[in-house]
């Protein structure tokens, strides 16, 4: 399983002194244009893959959801969930988001926020769930940009008095495995290209319906590092819908 | 007019020595992905902007193309594709892409390559090809990779031997005009972000059908810098549909 660092003890203590993790949404610098890219959540159907603490499944439930179920391989993620954001209409299951079976057609929309990076096998996670999906079914979801994620070491190249000069891509074309620094953790993740992610969707039989770069919000501007976000993507954000 | 550096002759000189212009399509890197994702052009009207030498104008018609009008704004350029690429079909016309005036709905497909990322205003652009396009008139075209033009100078970073270190993006989200340096000449471009590319797409009705990054050929990766080239991404290429 991909993620089972975040049960790490050290790890995880460290993840949860992060603002997103202590504040949840309003503290995410891509909040306010994921957002915008989920649809219409009443009355639907919703799975979220990679849950962690919950934030979203809470709010597709107070979007008025019929009923929620939010998948993460964390038991200390889903202790946080269950503390921070349980909701009469949200379920919170342990699992692996590639080993899950589920019924075909169960769910109007999926969203996931940041998981799928950890994943290997993208296309047989897309063709699960577009299984998972009833017809013209809609998937919202994030990742780490290509672009970030191409080198491996996911950092700025430095100048000789330690100040930023730019961000180094390399290896692009190369998709696999790449060994990341996160808090302090080595962490496996996987590098696609940007024509993959949008290639699978499509032979998939879905359509793009939004494609976002996100750049930290106005009032975020001014925290430490935020307008050094502008300098390279770091998230593509996406919305598709079953053909 | 962006363009009229093709018709400073020594620039000119220049260019005619590359390989895709003194070989044509079988030169260019890109050719064996840009040609999958052309359409039957059995019948159909084509406009190439910005066509250059003609080679993909004299392919479309070499296909079966009804006609095929090639839209330029350097003379040397058309005067090379009078001279290399004519065909009973095709017409070639001077002007400048984003100046041109043509009937609503005469084309049934529209391709462009690498002129895009020269142009100031792609929404317009777009806009203006839909209008040009028939109902679910195609669009094929490839343009620089944003991460190839964000920084600007265009160029690798490199080690104290000479040697590539790795390919520097900055400045991705602020898109405008950059300052590359082709041929040994200061050459303007405008970045845009790949989100920005995407949904200018998706806001004037066209689907997304495909997206590639190409890479080399196999027979041609051995030809000097060509292996790098799986490190970065160049060129982006871009299948659409009107809905």
């Amino acid at each position: 399983m991909a993620l089972n660092l975040y049960d790490k003890e050290e790890f995880f203590q460290k993840y949860a002194q992060m603002p997103r993790s202590q504040k949840g949404l309003a503290a995410a610098g891509e909040w306010h244009e994921l957002k915008k890219l989920f649809p219409d959540f009443r009355e639907k159907a919703v799975l979220d893959l990679g849950c962690g603490y919950g934030w979203h499944c809470r709010y597709a439930a107070e979007q008025g959801a019929l009923r929620v179920l939010g998948v993460d391989c964390s038991q200390k993620m889903l202790d946080q969930a269950a503390a921070k954001n349980s909701h009469p209409k949200v379920q919170y299951q342990l699992g692996d988001i590639t080993q899950l079976e589920l019924p075909a057609g169960a769910f109007q929309v999926i969203i996931s926020s940041l998981a799928f990076h950890y994943v290997e096998d993208f296309s047989r996670l897309v063709e699960n769930m577009k299984r998972w999906l009833s017809p013209r079914g809609e998937l919202v979801f994030s990742v780490e940009h290509p672009i970030f994620t191409a080198q491996g070491p996911q950092d700025w190249h430095y100048g000789p008095q330690g100040e930023i000069l730019h961000f180094p891509v390399d290896n692009y074309s190369m998709e696999g495995e790449r060994k990341a620094v996160f808090l302090g953790e080595s962490v496996k993740k996987f590098h696609r290209t940007l024509a993959s992610y949008l290639n699978t969707m499509l032979d998939n039989g879905f359509t793009i319906k939004r494609v976002i770069e996100p750049t930290p919000p106005e009032d975020m501007m001014e925290l430490p590092g935020m307008r050094d976000e502008l300098r390279r993507p770091m998230m593509l954000l996406m919305a598709c819908k079953l053909r």
